[in-house]
């Protein structure tokens, strides 16, 4: 399996992606959201570029049965119904709705991981289900979101943690990029405990704004068994297992 | 101290260097070959980004005492002196020449750090000598020239070992971005030995044009007690130490 790891968009949109399956990670918080979504019932997520999509989008699906998520420097966007926090997507709140979602970050990587062959979205919380999920392919590419343009180490060190499960349970030979090797020697390094998550670029944002409680979901490894695949406009679960 | 790493050059586009020094990183092998052809003797070094621009400069400087370097896909440039191996620049070849100099990756992360209270060029070989010229900084930049828009493990590699010879050399506090953080856990595990660099991107290319012998200066830490600095249009040993 050749698996390569891209740490920001640059490096995504530099690269060939054709015949890779695609594993996009925004830990803090994107990713780590959707699952929390899709684990909790929501039918599908709706991943646009900017708000004012987002809110065409609702529009266009019907309202009723449609939630507008997202935020923008971390806070919820103005009348939307949901910010980015995991912890407001619960049953009650999300059971059997749609999703539309606009965040800083994550949900442009997922948009721009489009021409893939497929795209799954992975968090800690998901990290064995998506390791299980590829373990067939011939070749991966794990694109990190990044925060802004920069590196984000909790997103570099879910990567290398979904490698090593990979790795550990597949015969291999591996062929990894340079991004994949430095994301590999990480996971030995380090864990996406609360300290870590606390010390990290946006988990210090996330801090500034009150939002610090979001972190303990965040860095739950395996906290749900399920991946969730983007085909056409949604991510749902239909279709991977 | 606050010290941020910037592992490709969308990253350092994206990010503010005026207050900071920038170390410039790219050791497979512009910054090996730049502290090379310095502590043989070279004058000055003067980084252009393309080939044309390279041969008009020398012409200007006057061809007689000044040679043309530099590569494409790590081959030497038709027409020029010398590549970008660090054995060709030898006292006997370099001592008492200008060097005009233009390669893929590493003079260009040279000049994109411009706008920087001041620039220095690092590779493993001079490794402690930059750590003590940075140590009274207030701001630290180190820039990883990659490769094309990709990260390189051995450019992130060096950052973490100049990081850890910054803070243990220094009294701090250190305040580091993720990438930085994530460079000094590399650190923590692996070592620049000649297995190390075959295996990364940059090493596996210079093997299959026959140059990987150029990896073994690469690795040698601590080779020159010296520190390149850019000025103007030049990279010279003037006004560091």
């Amino acid at each position: 399996m050749r698996v390569e790891v891209h740490f920001t968009r640059a490096e995504v949109e530099s690269a060939t992606l054709g015949e890779a399956t695609a594993v996009v990670i925004d830990v803090v918080r994107a990713t780590t959201t959707i699952v929390e979504a899709l684990a909790n019932g929501a039918v599908g997520i709706y991943p646009t570029a900017s708000a004012e999509d987002a809110a065409k989008l609702a529009a266009s699906l019907g309202r009723e049965d449609t939630l507008l998520c997202g935020e923008r420097r971390g806070v919820k966007v103005d009348g939307f119904d949901l910010g980015n926090s995991p912890a407001e997507f619960t049953a009650d709140v999300v059971g059997g709705k749609k999703l539309v979602m606009s965040t800083t970050n994550g949900t442009r990587a997922i948009t721009s991981a489009s021409e893939a062959k497929r795209v799954l979205v992975c968090a800690f919380t998901n990290l064995g289900a998506v390791a299980t999920a590829v373990a067939a392919d011939d070749a991966l590419a794990v694109l990190c979101a990044g925060q802004q343009e920069q590196f984000s180490i909790e997103d570099a060190l879910c990567a290398g943690y979904l490698i090593r499960r990979v790795v550990e349970g597949g015969t291999g030979p591996f062929e990894l990029n340079d991004a994949a090797r430095a994301a590999r020697a990480l996971a030995e390094q380090l864990t996406p405990d609360q300290t870590f998550l606390e010390e990290v670029s946006g988990g210090r944002v996330l801090a500034e704004i009150g939002l610090a409680g979001d972190l303990e979901i965040c860095g739950e490894v395996d906290r749900h068994d399920i991946v969730p695949m983007m085909h056409d406009q949604a991510i749902t679960l239909s279709g991977v297992r």
